[in-house]
């Protein structure tokens, strides 16, 4: 691959917005926050950043492996966060790794960490970057640390196995998305887990951080696809046996799944597969409002009914997407099957809608609405990098509540971001809500905000509204995180959300695995 | 309640096979064996038991809720395994608790705790005890445990709060099966969770073990109906959170599943519910032989059908059952739903079947043989305690295994335990087959073995098959357990399936909740 990764912003070098893309976006901004014209500061080039000069160095038998140049410690200093991509802006590298290996096999990994562990240097784990929660900026913890060593895993990239009847493969965890459906297409399966990052993130990277993917209902997050896993911590490997299910004592796979690379390095991975969908059927459905259309997918998930996508956006969110002209709520509906044509399922879906005041978009429309929303939900990453410049906050948060809850939280979570933006932004801003995942007992809001910010102190502007947002979450009885993980942003909330004495367990876990607290520290957990 | 559970044997007293079903199963081992009578030992009464003296006795402060009396004592001795049966009617009541303590609160729960740790005493939580793994006999541990106390859950058994809208409820742990129906159902809810022992288990111990249930496809376990728990250990209580989904580091929850009473007692959960289906799609088939039965569950399992039911049972299996003349494999089949009929449903599933030689039974056949099945398979439980007094060595096992490694391990586990059973009884014994839960990526193989045993040594010869069997489960990538757990006797087979790093990070969480090494010792992992 010669296609480079950006270092400031989200995919390759070159890529970007559209002139238009970005026009119509801050056209949106421009009106909402009522100014003509933005203070636009300049990207520092690559060139231009001054790294600070490696502590360490790696030995001579990994020199191979190992990176000390300027683009790799750049590029492995944060992941895409908003206060990511503030400090890209800034060029402000102080948490740049040391070292950046690039192991190719287990024992390249268990190389890596022999040696971190003998300095010691912290380690860690580094899928696709794209993390937007502070989870890959390295960091040393504690008086004897004296180096970061950023373990990147985009070697470990294959397929390594398939076992048609069972419908699994083995497959290493540095692989990126695109790669891993190309190398299972040809045996007519597929993972079929898309989440925003796919391009631009790993298996790995989607095991450690629970990622949540393509399936709306049923098994939203990567969790309930993985069989097996190998993980190589500083004690050893440990390598799990390959289970459709077991109920021999507590799942040691879900130990590691969401363990964001505080316990070791996820390197393999059996995961669970399906042949590609033979059969598609969709909608998009108006509604009079929100709520409307919470309702009905609520009515939805609870008949039973599982479809794959039943995405729902409030109007703003609608608007902002160019999906809609602000004054309906879209459900973005779709079935996809193997076995039996959709239709009638397709048809019930809408009925139970229609209880709501769902009414379908004329089916002709192209693109539709469904349509115009998924291109802008791709396109998203990119807008950052183009909006930060200006001083723009934007960004998104999300959560899982029980449908008993979910109006409160929605309400209190609204207030206290607008409130929050007003405070910290002397302006009013935006917040709008979207529903991407769902289950029979609650939702799983999608929240934007935007704010008009200003340079010089962005990051604690953002930290404001961020922070009262998450205080709503916590108080209304949501997750600090339905799917983007926890790393170092979301620690505070966490540490609340999570029973002390599960942080008691965990930490203990974590002791006895990687007893130098080399990995990841103050991810998640202190070492 | 008056009614009482019995010491030895399944139920309550006064419970047990008609002579016509304990006639059935006579003869069926009269044949199998080739012997025209039993030698038939006398089962003790409850009065001629003796116990050992105890070791401890409750404060006053607990003596309300605290027994040392010979029933209570004697009932919370063992389960309901097959050596437990065998102790029951040889009197061997070495392992029996000093003191069985009935708390009806949380703060009685941790007064409790308290007092045992102040001794020590080791703590045996105690549901329903119809564990079949040796999981609920107490053990003293190391030269310091004085005396054994168990902890029976069984006065915290209300449901304590429905919240309609999102169809959960919170539920104290030690209610029973029919109790936690009846209080369900004036709500329209239903747990919908049935496993064989539904009338003698409880809510926590089915979370403690990852009890299997009613569904034979997706949500096999109790796992995945837990939306959040509360836990007694002795640092404190762990209450998560309620979330329908989250993704904030390891599950909480997925710790204390399946955790078998070693970090603590599952006091409360809130559950997810639905309501009672309202459509029911069923039929029983006829399949040549029990691979190609197996065939038909992968294929549908695999199309992305999701029965509520599809167990098959090979030939033999069928005719113990009385549901099959032994040349042919049943599939009882079932659909359930809340939205729409399911008669499209079941003839796709029928047509998919018949591709593999399944061949509808007469729909007007009553009963049917899914219908003779299930009577039987309700009714097994009960026949134990007949048949030891008889020296029959009557005894399941199951496990999990991929499609791929499906056929081997059937092989070669029928070969080792046939093996096994002459060797151990110097005559021909039996084993059977039928599949209970189905995953896309592998079946939940079940197997029934019937040996004749000679009293004395009746337990030696169970567990020479138990090993034999075991070894080959293990050695054909198999799993000690798909939903019996793991207790003490299936230890030496989950001490090697498990990743020895897990096993030191599961003991370091034990120790981090349970630094006094009371609970369950020996049961999971060592304190």
């Amino acid at each position: 691959m010669t296609r480079r990764r950006k270092v400031y912003g989200w995919g390759y070098q070159g890529e970007s917005l559209t002139a238009e893309e970005e026009g119509a976006a801050l056209a949106n901004f421009h009106r909402l926050f009522g100014v003509d014209r933005f203070e636009e500061r300049p990207i520092p080039a690559l060139e231009a950043i001054r790294l600070p000069a490696p502590r360490i160095g790696p030995p001579s038998s990994l020199g191979t492996i190992c990176s000390t140049g300027a683009y790799d410690r750049a590029l492995h200093s944060f992941g895409k966060s908003y206060p990511d991509t503030v400090r890209g802006l800034e060029a402000d590298y102080a948490a740049t790794p040391d070292v950046v290996a690039y192991p190719r096999s287990e024992s390249e990994v268990a190389a890596v960490i022999d040696w971190a562990g003998s300095i010691p240097a912290s380690i860690t784990p580094f899928g696709g970057g794209s993390s937007v929660v502070g989870g890959v900026a390295p960091a040393l913890w504690g008086d004897g640390c004296k180096g970061a060593v950023t373990l990147d895993l985009s070697r470990m990239d294959q397929v390594l196995e398939i076992d048609p009847v069972s419908r699994a493969a083995c497959i290493a965890g540095g692989i990126f998305g695109p790669a891993l459906e190309e190398q299972l297409r040809p045996h007519g399966l597929t993972l079929r887990h898309f989440p925003q990052s796919f391009e631009h993130s790993t298996l790995g990277g989607w095991i450690a951080t629970r990622s949540g993917g393509h399936y709306a209902t049923l098994h939203t997050h990567i969790d309930d696809f993985v069989e097996s896993l190998s993980v190589v911590t500083p004690r050893g490997v440990v390598k799990t046996r390959r289970l459709p299910a077991s109920g021999a004592g507590p799942s040691p796979d879900r130990l590691f799944i969401g363990s964001e690379g505080t316990l070791g390095v996820i390197t393999e991975a059996w995961m669970r597969l399906t042949p590609l969908p033979r059969f598609r059927a969709g909608a998009s459905l108006w509604f009079p409002d929100f709520f409307a259309a919470a309702a009905a997918v609520r009515a939805l998930v609870q008949a039973g009914l599982s479809p794959a996508n039943c995405r729902i956006l409030d109007p703003g969110e609608a608007r902002n997407t160019g999906a809609g002209d602000g004054q309906a709520a879209l459900m973005v509906l779709g079935f996809e099957g193997w076995d039996q044509p959709l239709a009638e399922l397709l048809a019930r879906a809408l009925a139970l809608a229609a209880d709501y005041g769902g009414r379908q978009e004329q089916p002709e429309v192209r693109p539709s609405a469904g349509e115009k929303w998924r291109t802008a939900f791709i396109r998203m990453p990119y807008a950052r990098e183009r909006m930060v410049p200006r001083a723009i906050i934007s960004d998104t948060f999300e959560t899982a509540v029980t449908w008993e809850g979910f109006k409160a939280l929605h309400a209190a979570v609204t207030r206290a971001t607008l409130d929050a933006i007003r405070e910290a932004t002397g302006r009013p801003g935006q917040i709008t809500c979207r529903i991407t995942h769902v289950y029979p007992d609650g939702p799983a809001p999608y929240f934007s905000f935007h704010a008009l910010g200003r340079h010089g102190v962005l990051i604690e502007q953002w930290r404001a509204i961020k922070s009262a947002a998450s205080e709503a979450l916590l108080a209304q009885g949501g997750t600090i995180t339905h799917h983007h993980a926890v790393g170092r942003d979301h620690r505070p909330w966490y540490d609340r959300q999570r029973p002390d004495l599960f942080a008691a367990a965990l930490g203990a876990a974590k002791a006895a695995l990687d007893p130098g607290g080399l990995f990841n520290p103050g991810v998640l957990i202190d070492p």
